[in-house]
């Protein structure tokens, strides 16, 4: 109970006004901004990525465009590793047309960002924290903060070398490669039809394997939601993460005071492990 | 590169006689027991469960007993969550027809169980490692151990009081679920066509979802290894983790020497994130 009082007060002296506004405005939903939401339709269904311009702005700028001009429909996942990531894009040398784009990562905290605090226990970052959805980690001392690698996040793919990605990109499918945290860009995460992401076709696997592999999943289209027509539209309101319901869920997975927890875990909490939870709106 | 040093004669203290054992059979794969392997069919293709009767005697068979009877043909994942568990099984109280089981979790380390040291900056646990290709928790002092809950561990499901579970099972399909570590008896782990259970239709999703969610996809059938006839077998070979190359894996993955990482991310290695490979025997 005493870790308990101790990572509350700590939530509540780290999140700076999240409190405040939480009462403000009681609704724990959100509706997604449509130029800031791309459809990306799979043959398996489909799937609603939010942009996040707040940490990788020139990333979102240049992905929008590129969405924008269809350049995506019909293209693939051409690299989908069961348990790691899905890759799809166009897979050629288009570094020599399209801008290459310079790592966005590491966003200063600043009193407007009202941030829940989830942990100071996590294995590769001080702690980690949930701001506007996504799963942030942060320094203490400098307020420096990036995206983290959890499930269903959409990062720019590159090269070797550093700054060399300018179209493709990867959804992470399984466990966060947390590895890869500050050195690629998170520029949005998946807020809808992550099963439908899970249901493309493995393009490697193990040895031996009698799979056909060469299946490469098509992109049927990628839009922006604000280009899809009204009838079309999925619109989806999200979990806020800055209100004091949300603060309350995250004490509640780490206490699990419900009776099926007859023996308490340990009251740690893993940020890639907390749902951030997505609604669809049912009438527009 | 000092904590690399004081890692790997962590891990060399740790490991009892897994390096001198290493050398003598320097065969880095193993064959699985097909008495303690199950096939599982499913619509979306094949899945191989490797037992653990180390960690879990009485699961293993009371669930092998089963499998055996045909108990689960026919049967279907009624309960799958994205990014969670699919649960699968007879879904009816059979409590009153099969002996219920109690939790099976922890073993106490000896000096013939030749684990490799994972890290000891786990967020749940005091260390990690790997025993036998399942990832274990376990405390120094005590030498306490368990299996934790990575992605692909198949568990014994129950209702909420301890030791109501009989014959229903889950599989991880998500971020790793840590907190019911030593709650749940993990008695097997999938080898090979997890991508086939992450293809298994949800059952539960989001507010407002119009997909059908009431499709069950079937378990075909479920058998033994040993009872499959032979040209229909399929045999698996997967990775030693008592070795000294799969040591030098781990030494790998937490360096990452790879160009690809032209900053070097946290050395610390998520037992969860790292992979433990299979591969088909193709002749047999």
């Amino acid at each position: 109970l005493m870790k308990y009082y101790l990572i509350l007060t700590l939530a509540l002296a780290l999140s700076f006004a999240a409190h405040s506004k939480a009462e403000d405005t009681p609704d724990q939903w959100r509706t997604l901004d449509l130029d800031k939401t791309i459809l990306l339709e799979l043959e398996t269904g489909p799937v609603i990525i939010e942009l996040n311009p707040q940490f990788a702005p020139k990333h979102v700028e240049q992905i929008s465009k590129l969405v924008t001009a269809g350049e995506y429909d019909g293209q693939s996942f051409y690299r989908v590793i069961d348990n790691f990531v899905a890759q799809g894009g166009m897979n050629v040398e288009t570094t020599t047309k399209l801008p290459l784009l310079k790592l966005e990562s590491d966003h200063q905290l600043t009193a407007s960002d009202h941030f829940s605090m989830v942990s100071n226990k996590d294995m590769f970052v001080e702690n980690t924290a949930f701001l506007n959805g996504f799963a942030i980690g942060f320094e203490t001392k400098s307020r420096m903060s990036w995206l983290l690698h959890c499930p269903g996040i959409v990062g720019l793919s590159r090269q070797n070398e550093p700054d060399t990605g300018s179209s493709d990109f990867y959804i992470t499918i399984g466990q966060a490669p947390r590895y890869l945290d500050r050195i690629m860009t998170v520029f949005g995460r998946v807020v809808f039809g992550m099963e439908h992401v899970q249901k493309l076709n493995r393009t490697e696997s193990i040895e031996g394997d009698t799979l056909d592999r060469s299946i490469h999943s098509k992109i049927i289209k990628m839009q922006m939601m604000s280009d899809v027509p009204k009838a079309k539209r999925i619109l989806i309101e999200v979990e806020r993460t800055d209100t004091e319901q949300f603060e309350k869920k995250l004490i509640a997975r780490m206490t699990r005071e419900h009776p099926f927890f007859y023996i308490k875990p340990p009251q740690v909490l893993d940020v890639c492990q907390v749902p951030v939870n997505s609604r669809l709106v049912t009438s527009h």
